[in-house]
């Protein structure tokens, strides 16, 4: 049995890149982080620190700021297509690629009313995602977001649960629930997708739902969220999702003679429920 | 020469208060994390570990809880001044309070164009604050923001500064200029404000300026910022701030066969230039 | 076509456990952050809400702290391992569960010279982790270690690489390498393992392989890292590394009239090289 | 009543420099974070966005820079002394200057025993700090520690303290200490410091204190602490110190059948108490 080489890819993380559109006075901006990676023949450069099969991560770089002008930056995943499938078909040694580009929003300062022409303030934590793997063949893209908090004062619940020796929790009817959402969506083979808007609607889908379902536990929230994209969205194939339950605890104030009918609540860090779960399409 | 005790104060740091308003279907939601800390005549605990005249820190936790309820938290300026004044008024060996706040603002989620009854948002990173300290006779207000972050991909210069043997910087009449505002301002004495209104009128005003003044420097910007919030203002007496300058740096795209007349930026992370200035009143 | 659940788990992230072993005057201190996420039939929680086949995420929670007192908190994959076992073993509805641990280093203060019996400060920023997956048959243990961060001020090169036209960077043939490593390696099926002696021993050989390889690259000084390890150790199947290049610039000093023999450096943030790579045994 | 400008600073912050010293193959390696603000009369800059009098914060960066090759990087308050000292006497406008290093210390990497010559690791999150002031007659050092993360697993105790009826804390004669300590102290007038064994002596003794002193309030062993570093250096004037207290909550393991006695705890993030004390020095 010898020891050999197993999976193995290199690029640039976490370029930073601002691009401006100035036609006229009235500016637009966008906002990203790029990270790339390589993959291909490199056994030489680990093997034998052989460097000439590998483009450097500078070059890497370089790249990313160049198609920001060249081929510029409008939707992340036409960007992210457009960088990987540059890697593969041009440098040799390269036969796949991962893009993954966050894209940060800003909103326009009012001034007297009116969206200012080239002061913007970033519009919160919120970041819109996109992974994208390209191969000789095709191009697989994942669109998503992270970081988006949420929280319901009311229609949440939790009953009915398992019991074992070990369990304290109390049923509740009504609670606070709260969550940052990670969400990544890929879709079906050979689509043409507006990306904007595609992205804009499932949004809006997952909000809605998080806000309209009458919650029985996270799972089945996430559960209504996914369904309600894939039937709105035959574009999407598949939806994966990432929830902490951010809890958020009814603070006893019996011992002061205060009642706290779900009013005054802790909002505690660590730790958090996990929910996980992917909603998909089968034949 | 003896060794003495100085300057003491204690306290708890952070607690993490939600406050929900159910009067009806359409809720409120506050959202905020206040510290404490108290001064008094604390030797006795520091020079033989005597806790007789110390109020637990988790007494002062429960009264941040206790007090979203009893008196309630709307305004995080009422509810500061209410807590300090307890401290003081009310326990014995304490001459004086300090307490900072947090706000988060939160925005409802839009169903069908409409703002939900009980589902929210985080609105950013931005942040609300305010610092109070409270004495016997009185309570000192300081309102302000953080992490506001702002950009103008026009209208800013850097030029003629003072050059000497270690200057390298070229002069530009056209950058980004970018900032995570902080700024906290102080009211003038026995001014009956309101918090709300106020506060979100000199926000107003912070970005307007950043927007309008067409930049000669960050320092100019600042000083035109904090003179408007004063002429606008009356009830403010003061206006400090501080603004890390977030550099965004024009690639030079030139050995790719490319030109970039400020299209293209890359945003640094460290080092970061920091202006820090007030603005005040002068007899 | 129809939309369907796929895969999902759910339990209690970053529990953070402090077990003291009070065994007479000189005392132990073990420190970890454990994950818990459970797997099997939770379909009626996604589609109906019925929560009766799940166990609380709280539950999940008070069992960590039960085992770490019933069982003891000692090496970290024997403790991940027994509380995995105990959810697939004991919890109908449960076909397999992911533990995760993180361990923070203590070092005892010294005083007089002598390490002391119950005070001590945190060795520094580098975590040992675990994480084990139990399924009815075998527990599946990965080891590992992350945020180990190294530096060599030389003994690295980085020249001979593949050049396009986008590539600007100069070839160095003498820089700082430094990384923050993570790495993780699995074990070869059904062998008894010291876990503490096995993961010392395995980080001994990471560190002085990084000191002595002379690396014409970080691929190749990977890979030496990684050899070395599986020669040593016929106990472990395979180790994965993922190396940031945290780039340190030589600043020119020219035009201030000095030399830099590569004695002064710029540390940059972001972005960074990042380097993935997997060591193998192959039949 | 007009308004003015007040108190305003500007400067580099955050400045990244890594300095290797290479005479003879066994190298040296020092590690900081410099932050420059300079005082001074820029009413022009700020008034009229004239920069006439305004040295870059390029500037200052590249000074920060050169510096550590032309001056040396060794003891931090020597080199934020030099830096200082230069822009108050060279920089004609500039009458004060504030210079911020954060050192973080490394060890050799041990190979076969004996630590590497150009291999380090990461020593851990505690961090060497000075703050040095200059203005046209002295330079004011204050050096310090942050980060110093402690922990006593006994000899601590919490009783005897105020009750009001916001009281509900359960008074304690065994408890985990934990804090993450921030330091800084002042040295008395015209005093020649050998920095290095001055900061490592009053390090070593606050370290001892924290261990041996018997503890009824983290008050307590703060001003021993303190007293401590001033009886045994009479070049040091007068030490601050913020500490958190970080709560280690025992686990109630009733409801499972098992006792805890002070062997399992919940290490909380937020909140935390924060005891902050000087220790001064009375004629």
């Amino acid at each position: 049995m010898s020891i050999v080489l197993g999976a193995n890819q290199y690029g640039k993380a976490e370029n930073r890149v601002v691009r401006i559109y100035r036609d006229g006075a009235r500016h637009e901006l966008r906002d990203v982080t790029v990270s790339t990676a390589l993959r291909g023949d490199f056994a030489a450069a680990h093997l034998h620190g052989d460097q000439s099969k590998v483009l450097p991560t500078d070059t890497q770089k370089n790249t990313c700021y160049a198609f920001a002008k060249s081929h510029g930056l409008r939707e992340i995943e036409t960007y992210a297509i457009t960088l990987g499938r540059h890697f593969v078909d041009t440098v040799a040694p390269v036969t796949g690629a991962r893009i993954a580009v966050d894209e940060y929003a800003w909103d326009r300062v009012p001034v007297g009313g009116v969206g200012h022409d080239h002061t913007w303030t970033r519009r919160g934590s919120e970041v819109r995602t996109t992974v994208v793997t390209v191969d000789a063949e095709r191009a697989h893209v994942v669109s998503g977001l992270k970081d988006l908090v949420l929280l319901k004062s009311t229609g949440s619940e939790f009953a009915g649960f398992l019991v074992d020796e070990y369990t304290t929790l109390q049923e509740t009817h009504d609670r606070i629930m709260s969550t940052s959402l990670v969400a990544n969506w890929t879709f079906v083979d050979d689509v043409d997708v507006n990306w904007d808007e595609s992205w804009a609607d499932v949004r809006r889908i997952l909000l809605e739902q998080f806000a309209v379902v009458h919650s029985l536990a996270l799972q089945q929230t996430l559960w209504e969220m996914g369904k309600a994209v894939l039937e709105a969205h035959p574009e999407v194939a598949e939806i994966s999702m990432s929830a902490p339950n951010r809890h958020h605890f009814v603070v006893d104030l019996g011992p002061f003679g205060l009642e706290n009918p779900n009013e005054v609540f802790y909002a505690a860090d660590r730790p958090y429920g996990l929910i996980e779960a992917t909603v998909t399409r089968e034949d």
